[in-house]
């Protein structure tokens, strides 16, 4: 029985093409548990075979004929063929953490193919110390980031013990979300309808209603922050190719929490500062750092009283924040005090916003790939900011699944054209991991960033006297 | 600079979508040398990342912009970058065969980016026996089959203690190919202006001169065999999917050759006949043997004297014969003895034929991609065969790269809407490679093809009286 594509899925589905491929992945790293035997990784890959249900979202595919009337629809696979979603890989000697990012590139490189339901699991072994990765992609049109991680941690436990746990294509909904329980700074803080609502108004966006390309023009200019509508140009800003590199590491948040408290900042200040002093010393290195500061958009959350929308599900909304980077200053403690700034100026302008407006600003932060092409559309030739910066909290307590303990989990995402680098960051117990995605020719040397980043910490530690 | 690309590579490139990658394939087997030691394979990979010199060949992509007035043109990738071609996997345990078909299939079913170079090679580590293998990938658009095979063994030498071996891709021509001195039985028995030859006509027939199409029609109809216009309807003969499934074995020539000798037939001949029972079986299992014989499309050398034309280069042309596989027949000595009447009725049609009609059944055989559409679009609805099943001559004596001795290379084809499975044989060293290359969907556990093709052997040799 075929059934409706709602437009925001087909906007994703039509924006795609073999340069911009539209999913979004994710690495878990797992540690296997006490005595598991030589064949863990073959019997942890037979079982994710073996799941006895499968999610009807993971078994449907686009299709479209004459008989649709030339319209997508989604289509149960009636020849679904588990053993082409979920591979088993290995990693070539010496088996770092090189190896397996260099293989996520690549399998982050590819297209789902639609004849088949959209989305790749690749259970990955080979990494010297034990640990073992798995790989997950899942097409934007079914799935955004932030409900792909809200399914995995809805899959996974905090009970080491527990077993017989499916796969997260295994689990039907409307079953509850096992992490539900696990305690606050979950998932469950971002409420899915919100996300509907700002996946609502993308879905006009695609249809180009032109009282909505003025909100956001609007909201561009006056509302949110002049300045966003002045970002310099930058390698970032370019048509990209369909290659990927990927790079992801994880630093402990109790570290940045330390810098936010001597400086008078947040956890997320400082994260946008690592990023800021990051890109600055790679764009110099590069010879390619624009005089003008970059500026980053930054997805925000927003809590009811402030966003006016939502209220009845007690929920926060997403708005989008653009954010000066300060990459002009040298000085680390500096650059941070201008991020301070300049979010908090934006959140300000943000929560003086109509509904309609955050909605609007949201739709970007959910949708750029449908929006930035909308936008040059509309003659704004240059994005009104450098690159995407989402940080989107993760549970806060150890998860496991079927024993194997979750040690880490980073975000890949979809550069898109003229936004050929993407940041996105996620907590989870303990640590703040940074998930870099971007296009494998115009950022070149992509994981020279996480060195970066790295300095940036100890940088950001020394300038606020710890 | 850009440089004009030919017609034919043009329609290559342009017959191309997500179901059909027109890219050819090679599995190779190495053993390490003597000796090697535990870095052995990423020494190899190494020295592959630092070839001195790239062949210009593998550094062009095709383009095509306004400045080009739209038209596909070469042009050389100003940021090549070898990494990107040049690929280090590894196999999960236990590191079987099966293991590696199935990572093969995998690299198999993603297309080339026109962006760049249209190749790469894929170095693997893992096999449990200590086997290392190479698969290598290469637009049609750059090479044929043959010409790749001819590319790989010129690349290799017969001296296992020879070192400072380049990698195909870092051997410029006009350097002579090594095994040209290998004696007799190598690829140069197949001229490259023959197949130049062959492919210009194909050229042609991309831009579909009616009165080529009408040869190739009469050709069909009149002169080969009538019979080839009533191939039965399988399940081979529908649209494919993009996916890709590969299985690869080999067998010794020494055991075809007596089967051969004590039927009077031919080593080609007993070639198909295990094909013909392989299917047979395959297709009963699923229930889905038609009652008429399939037919089986297969391209054959000619020589000067029967083809009359590039006789001054000495060399043969390539034709292509249609041959009834007799699968509607039990009794495999039957069988053997149907094939070889209809390979040597196929043949001599094919002498009786006029030069041009010989060009344009090789054209066919060089490019059914292009020309199987091509007889659709002229009304023939049901293309006149039901699978390809090509048997490339391959080098007789043991060669070696950089000391690792070849075991072994397997072809890997271009399955094509209406023609999902293609079966190519290769010899080298004594023994008879199959590879099969089929459409992951519509050719369903391909990988039994294998074994029933074991299963031929001895029973043409039970009914040779072996």
């Amino acid at each position: 029985m075929p059934t409706p594509i709602d437009p925001t899925s087909t906007g994703f589905l039509l924006a795609e093409n073999r340069n911009m491929p539209m999913h979004v992945g994710g690495l878990q790293l797992f540690q296997k548990p006490e005595g598991a035997g030589r064949d863990h990784v073959r019997e942890m890959y037979r079982s994710m075979l073996e799941a006895e249900q499968i999610s009807p979202l993971f078994l449907k595919h686009p299709y479209r004929s004459v008989r649709t009337g030339g319209q997508l629809v989604w289509k149960p696979d009636e020849q679904f063929d588990i053993e082409h979603h979920v591979r088993h890989n290995a990693l070539p000697k010496p088996g770092r953490v090189r190896e397996l990012l260099e293989l996520c590139s690549r399998l982050h490189s590819t297209r789902l193919a639609w004849e088949r339901p959209l989305w790749e699991a690749h259970l990955i072994e080979g990494l010297r110390d034990g640990r073992v990765a798995m790989y997950t992609k899942t097409h934007h049109a079914l799935l955004d980031g932030v409900s792909a991680m809200r399914l995995l941690a809805g899959t996974l436990s905090t009970d080491p013990d527990e077993r017989d746990m499916p796969p997260p294509w295994g689990v039907l909904p409307p079953r509850r979300t096992r992490s539900g329980d696990s305690g606050g700074g979950g998932l469950s803080e971002v409420p899915m309808a919100a996300l509907r609502s700002a996946m609502g108004i993308t879905a006009e966006a695609a249809g180009m209603p032109s009282a909505l390309v003025k909100t956001i023009r609007k909201g561009l200019r006056n509302e949110t922050s002049a300045l966003s509508l002045h970002a310099p140009r930058t390698i970032f800003n370019q048509d990209i190719t369909g290659s990927r590199r990927f790079a992801a590491q994880d630093w402990p948040i109790e570290r940045l929490r330390a810098i936010g408290k001597a400086t008078g900042t947040t956890i997320n200040d400082v994260v946008m500062a690592m990023c800021s002093g990051a890109v600055r010393t790679y764009l110099l290195e590069l010879g390619a750092l624009p005089d003008r500061p970059l500026v980053a958009m930054v997805p925000v959350g927003l809590n009811a009283k402030q966003s006016q929308i939502a209220s009845a599900e007690g929920g926060n909304a997403v708005g989008a924040v653009m954010v000066q980077l300060a990459t002009d200053l040298d000085d680390p403690a500096r650059r941070l005090g201008a991020i301070h700034k300049s979010m908090k100026d934006g959140k300000e302008a943000l929560s003086s916003m109509t509904p309609v407006q955050i909605l609007a600003m949201s739709a970007i932060g959910q949708a750029p790939a449908i929006l930035t092409p909308m936008l040059r559309m509309q003659g704004i030739v240059r994005p009104p900011y450098n690159l995407i910066i989402s940080n989107v909290p993760g549970p806060r307590s150890t998860h496991y699944w079927n024993g194997a303990r979750l040690l880490g989990t980073y975000p890949l995402s979809i550069p898109i054209n003229g936004m050929a680098l993407n940041i996105t960051c996620t907590s989870y117990d303990g640590n703040m991991a940074f998930g870099l995605t971007g296009c494998r020719r115009t950022v070149p040397h992509l994981q020279r960033l996480l060195t970066y980043l790295d300095q940036e910490v100890a940088a950001l530690e020394r300038a606020a006297g710890l």
